[in-house]
């Protein structure tokens, strides 16, 4: 993975440097808490990667719970307990599972109530012929997210009228010494524990993401891999090249210059799901005390037929990030004489050059347009590239949290909604 | 389907009253254009839903390609040629896909160039015993859209090599007189033909939507109602209650007022794909001239847990339009005794009743924080209540055009990528 932005943002660098200059101080406490290597502060989860004990813990657990016949992972959990596995499975299988219905495991996700969903879960579960083929994992932080818990509720309702006794297929991640977890141990339930410091946001390579990847046949060490090698990029001093520091930068200055968009025009379909994942970190690490920009996840070509006008003919409030993949191999072939013909251009070439020229002639429109914007480009989608994009962005949050003089480590106005659904429910 | 604004969008009665009677010229247009009741104007799509040759012909083209053994529609088209009809496929269908294997046909999308999905949708076709097992749609207004073009080529190569003669698997939606039509009856392929005044933004109820939603088990008739029933609303004076002029206005105004982002929450997670529809419908019919709105689509409860701090503790740069269901039946509850029992307030409650709960406490707390808000009703999500809410919207977009003083039925900037994507191509 690698990021670009010098020659397109529109920023001098004189005020590019001064600006990622305010940033010396944070990144020396950052390598302070990487050097303590432990869970003490609110950076915690830039350790997670190098916990050695807890991929031991996950991968026993894992051999522990599944064997060939899982058919389905059902993932209980919402927010920062379920958008990063989502974004990573979804990359690497989700998005093709309508496409391939003999691959297994599959995840189901349950987030939201949704009783349509429920009754076709429900259904689902009652067409298996054995317990083994489903595993539960349920994760709240809290140990008392209300969504959560009623799905498993129901979930664990469902799976009990069917197969009986079925604690051996639920695990839970939690908090240590939530209310989850003491219901889940009385049961001999397994539990796996989310440091205290580590946010949900942040929780992606603790127990929350790591288990149901792993469960699931995704390559939790090249993930991690990816995520070591990303952190030593973004802890480096301002004056080499940190792209965390970069990107933050680049959205703070054009945000102080007015811009209240961020758009993450992503030409990689399968990694819409990475999107959203960001779209919530940046949200609710930044989005507070009238502060933020609105985070926005665009698919190319799709979004081009969509909201490509807007975006180059509308209002200038846009700080746009492309990210596309460079090199990814060609293989499928456009034949040279056209069955239909109606697109000379295309024929004879492939089908991944033809995305190539879309992505690059937006480009250069945005160039001509002077609309600014960052490059983050993937060599491949593969664990590891995933991997390095989920800790960079985690790290430059930390960074642009700084800037904005936010704290990028509590959500104060999530309570008022919470409030209000508690007084209708009670 | 119901719209709601008036107390809670925080601008006067008179103002909202002046500004609607702006449109009384316009609504008068409208009318006439119904009363001549053919494709000769720029809203010709709203005669669409009153053509019963074309419903007719297109129930009769369904009778003739499918049979009680199809599996898959492979739907390639992109933008206008295919989010109208996702939007309902999902609402209905797709967003349970992968929980329901069993139940067919399934739509296989085609949009974007994806050489990853092509490769699977190749092994696909090639698990099928027979050629009726799979139907191919290929839409594309203009008859020479790029990415539809590689996309038709290289499908019917697979289906060609596996099949041998698969003409008759074929149907093309496009422009009379294309290069596709005239590529398409060359080889004997059934080709439906869009009016030419129907722009793709406003094609859903044209050949476009109906006849892929047929094949795929949608009650075309009951989606077609739906639209009927609320082209009278939308066409009613102002002085009566408008849906579509009322919520224009209110777009506008916040507008005018600074808000460059319409935020619509949607607590149906089943219909995020109509959110999406909507979405190039504002953004490529109002974005231009440096003006517009930026049109957003969060989904209840899921982004509560994700941008909900954002919008409620951000910047106030949002009008946002909640879509929700209420009266819907409540089947599945949490039960009394709980087995984790981590949350008390839902015990005995059912998975609706919860969901009510927060949607109306996000509601109380936007008016607590002053957050202006419409609100769009859904009494279930069916065909019939769908077609409203595609019809309400696409007048309500000619109408914001209208006021804002856009044509509403071109897309001139969209030209800047695609002559450079050219350049790069040839």
């Amino acid at each position: 993975m690698n990021f670009f932005y010098k020659n397109t943002v529109l920023i001098d660098e004189k005020t590019l440097i001064q600006t990622s200059q305010k940033l010396n101080n944070y990144i020396d406490h950052l390598r302070e808490v990487a050097k303590k290597n432990n869970y003490e502060s609110d950076e915690a989860s830039i350790n997670l990667p190098f916990d050695e004990g807890l991929v031991k813990k996950i991968r026993s657990l894992k051999d522990k719970k599944i064997a060939n016949n899982l058919k389905y992972l059902i993932l209980i959990g919402i927010g920062g307990s379920n958008l990063g596995t989502k974004a990573i499975y979804d990359a690497i299988y989700g998005y093709y599972d309508v496409l391939e219905p003999q691959r297994f495991p599959k995840i189901i996700f349950l987030d939201t109530q949704d009783e349509s969903v429920l009754t076709k879960t429900t259904s689902l579960i009652n067409s298996l012929s054995s317990k083994d083929q489903v595993l539960v994992n349920a994760i709240s932080k809290s140990g008392s997210t209300t969504e959560t818990a009623a799905n498993l509720e129901v979930v664990y309702d469902v799976l009990q009228n069917k197969f009986g006794d079925i604690n051996d297929r639920i695990v839970i991640t939690t908090d240590s010494g939530s209310k989850l977890q003491t219901a889940a141990e009385e049961k001999q339930i397994d539990v796996l524990i989310i440091p205290k410091k580590v946010g949900g946001r942040y929780s992606v390579f603790s127990a929350v993401g790591l288990f149901p990847l792993a469960v699931a046949g995704i390559d939790i060490d090249q993930l991690i891999l990816g995520a070591r090698n990303m952190r030593d990029f973004c802890l480096k001093k301002t004056t080499e090249d940190n792209p965390a520091v970069n990107s933050a930068i680049v959205l703070y200055l054009h945000n102080k210059q007015g811009k209240n968009i961020n758009d993450n025009f992503i030409f990689l379909p399968q990694i819409e799901s990475l999107g959203k994942w960001y779209r919530q970190l940046q949200g609710e690490r930044i989005g507070k005390n009238g502060k933020g920009l609105t985070p926005t996840v665009s698919i190319g070509s799709t979004d081009l037929h969509s909201v490509g006008q807007l975006y180059l003919g509308g209002p200038r409030d846009k700080i746009t990030t492309f990210i596309y993949a460079d090199g990814l191999k060609e293989k499928i072939l456009v034949r040279q004489k056209m069955i239909f013909n109606t697109v000379g251009a295309i024929s004879g070439k492939s089908i991944q050059k033809i995305m190539d020229a879309i992505t690059q002639g937006v480009k250069k429109a945005y160039q001509n347009q002077e609309l600014p914007f960052t490059e983050i480009v993937f060599e491949d989608i593969t664990e590891k590239t995933l991997g390095e994009f989920l800790q960079f962005k985690m790290i430059e949050i930390m960074f642009l949290g700084k800037l904005m003089d936010v704290n990028a480590f509590d959500q104060p106005q999530v309570e008022l909604y919470k409030t209000e659904t508690k007084k209708i429910l009670s």
